[in-house]
């Protein structure tokens, strides 16, 4: 190995490789060394890598996770917001199926007069991705340079774009490294990597969206409470606003899975409209930003704001202006026929009569996935026209032979392999399910526990 | 990362990494093939690093262990010594501070009619290394080719060389990872480490001599006792017979530290003289290695034996036959003048009267070290001449200004260093002690836990 991967003779990547190793405490300055050294290429990656692992299996104290944060987050550029008028709000989710709330949320609390400088991702996994369903929308361009990023963001309170090279590249490279070598299943990982780039938008709150269920990368709510702790904590340490819903994602969120049919839900809920699932869950999230946004004065009044800027039209009109600045073509936005259609519908019937009782929600994403509406492999490119729309959500009542889902596809080996799983993911009861799960399981605003 | 780090469709590295890092058992394909890929150079380092940092951390069953040490064996190639009309015997130490044993029991046990294929190393941290000893006799050379290596075992019955490229090259490759990756300290990797290398050398049985106490890599009993059963039990499976001693490095063995003065004693013990604690042990552990090697019914006939090839003079001659074979000059062996000289000495003095309590080995090993009898750097170069000579040992009386050990040195600097170093390791008290440690702790020959 090259004995020059030490970096310098005051620091030595190996001690705190070891120190991690045999359970011990990391000092701020020692993780800021290590994130430093690693980004501009002077630690290697196998060292790295073994470094994480450790992380992996000993842990972080919320000291160690804020000081990872930190250090993540200024590896790079952190915008400058702070002249500009309003409170600068934004929405996390760790990501769902048919979870299209980003869209909603962004021109609804911009309309409130909350600024909302989003930066979002790509489908991962099951599970759909914002830049995915804003790339639905024909000559939308989330690849903005930042000023024109700050500018979107001035004349109509939100913008929506995807990472830019110049935002937490630490995070970007260690995300790689991770992504190979077994280490991405780490809470305090995970929680730096997510804080980092979104404390470099330069907000002043955050709203997280913690997932739980058999559609979330956390399956229990145990593991969604611990994360969603270790973020608000975080975010806390380092001056911001937060809270963490914890919210289900045992079954898709919505009745629509796949980019173009998700705008298509996206603007029936700002029309006032759209499956009350999503609808309740937009309220929520919206609530929180105008409220930490200042705004409102609590929850409740924020989400009666929010009802009324839809009722009125102002919210639509705000993702209009916005789509219009990013260039999208307003009419798909209008006429859900403009935005990609696919050639062809198939139909998934109940065997029985009975009741829904589950829908396996991280197949049903997968099955998204093999339609062409996300990706297998990453260099895969995403078809914005399938999808799957839901007829049936759990405790509906269904009888033989009627609808439960219609698969939107373009290629037929696709389609009888998503069916196939479709088929699969529903759970039909004789009888009604004694309780219903949920759709807000907690709200998180100070975890209490400091380390 | 490269995505072609992914070996093939069938094996995928990141597989294996996960499934240690949750604390599961792989299979023997599973890490034959971690092996083969990373030998061949289809797995990444920042890869191996990761999963080298999941065993340090999960362990791994006896299983594993044995499926690790095979993969690593094979790696390279096996000596085949099947067709020579003795059985193969060799010794391996965990390493420590004084022990030249493997010089003495080389030729002791080739007189009484054992082969003794020795493949050995260099001296790493505070501890020597038997290839610098014997490199301190000038012109012995350790890198014979094996044609030639396997001459002077046919010849003379035993041979001592250097580890060679041909052997185990999973084990370099490996080594080189884990020194910069903080993933050396595994009783697994430890383990699969030693046993690749030694049964490459196609030996029929293994005397190990596990060090425990301040000298030793292993500081408790527990520790020494773990990676002893595992070396045992592993060796066992793969058909070799195994005996492991742990045996005391509380404080050095013998009275000289430093290549040149452990060739000194070396020749004293096989001269039937030399210090009592030295002389034991290498009877003991001959004792076994003759037992082992089917030339003695029991250890204490294999003693006996070893006691009259040395009074006879014939394991002298052994020795003699063995440095003439390898390029040695005998005139440095008959006459401790010829071998290299150290300028000057200096005397380290007792404080006070009293007994000499303890002796902190690893720092006596560090002071020898730093007069260059080894490596601060692994491109350092070793000075032959160096080194300490102790003229007390733990229990022994001593009296104020009363010479404790000489410092054998070339620069003043380092003498002044090593010095200070060694007035610190030594405790005086005003009794004895009531207590002596032993110099055989224990013999493990089977460690029972199978798993």
């Amino acid at each position: 190995m090259n004995p020059t991967s030490a970096a310098s003779e005051a620091f030595r990547a190996i001690d705190v490789i070891r120190k991690k190793r045999d359970g011990g405490e990391l000092s701020r300055n020692e993780i800021e060394s290590l994130v430093n050294f690693y980004t501009r290429g002077d630690i290697a990656d196998y060292q790295m890598s073994a470094w994480l692992m450790a992380v992996v299996l000993r842990g972080m104290t919320r000291a160690e996770t804020a000081a990872l944060t930190d250090a993540m987050l200024r590896s790079g550029e952190v915008l400058d917001l702070s002249a500009l008028p309003a409170k600068k709000v934004d929405k996390h989710s760790t990501g769902g199926v048919g979870d299209k709330t980003s869209l909603v949320l962004a021109p609804l609390a911009a309309a409130a007069g909350v600024m909302v400088p989003m930066i979002s991702g790509r489908g991962l996994g099951h599970t759909g991705g914002t830049l995915d369903k804003l790339e639905a929308i024909p000559g939308f361009n989330v690849n903005l340079p930042v000023a024109q990023f700050r500018r979107v963001l001035e004349t109509c309170g939100c913008a929506m774009i995807g990472q830019t090279a110049e935002i937490a590249p630490a995070d970007r490279k260690l995300y790689a490294l991770r992504d190979v070598t077994g280490t991405v299943e780490s809470p305090y990982l995970i929680c730096a990597s997510i804080m980092s780039k979104k404390l470099a938008e330069g907000i002043d709150a955050l709203v997280l969206d913690v997932k739980t269920g058999s559609g979330a990368f956390m399956k229990s709510d145990k593991d969604a409470v611990f994360l969603a702790e270790l973020m608000v904590e975080t975010g806390e340490r380092m001056g911001k606003q937060m809270v963490a819903l914890i919210t289900d994602m045992d079954q898709p969120l919505g009745s629509m899975i796949g980019n173009a049919l998700e705008v298509v839900e996206v603007v029936e809920v700002l029309q006032g409209e759209g499956p009350e699932d999503l609808r309740q869950l937009c309220l929520e999230l919206a609530g929180w930003m105008l409220h930490l946004g200042g705004v409102a004065d609590t929850v409740a009044e924020g989400k009666k704001q929010s009802e009324k800027l839809i009722a009125s039209g102002e919210a639509l009109d705000r993702f209009r202006q916005m789509v219009a600045l990013q260039g999208g073509d307003l009419r798909a936005i209008d006429d859900p026929k403009k935005l990609p259609q696919a050639r062809h519908t198939m139909i998934v019937s109940s065997p029985k009569n009975g009741y829904l009782a589950a829908l396996e929600c991280e197949q049903v994403g997968t099955a998204c996935v093999i339609l062409g509406g996300g990706r297998e492999r990453k260099e895969d490119s995403v078809d914005p026209a399938v999808g799957i729309v839901l007829h049936k959500k759990v405790g509906d009542a269904v009888s033989s032979g009627e609808a439960l889902a219609t698969i939107y596809y373009n290629a037929e080996a696709r389609a009888v392999r998503a069916r196939q799983l479709l088929e699969e993911s529903y759970q039909i009861a004789d009888s009604p399910a004694h309780e219903k799960r949920p759709l807000i399981h907690r709200v998180i605003r100070n975890s209490g526990e400091k380390n």
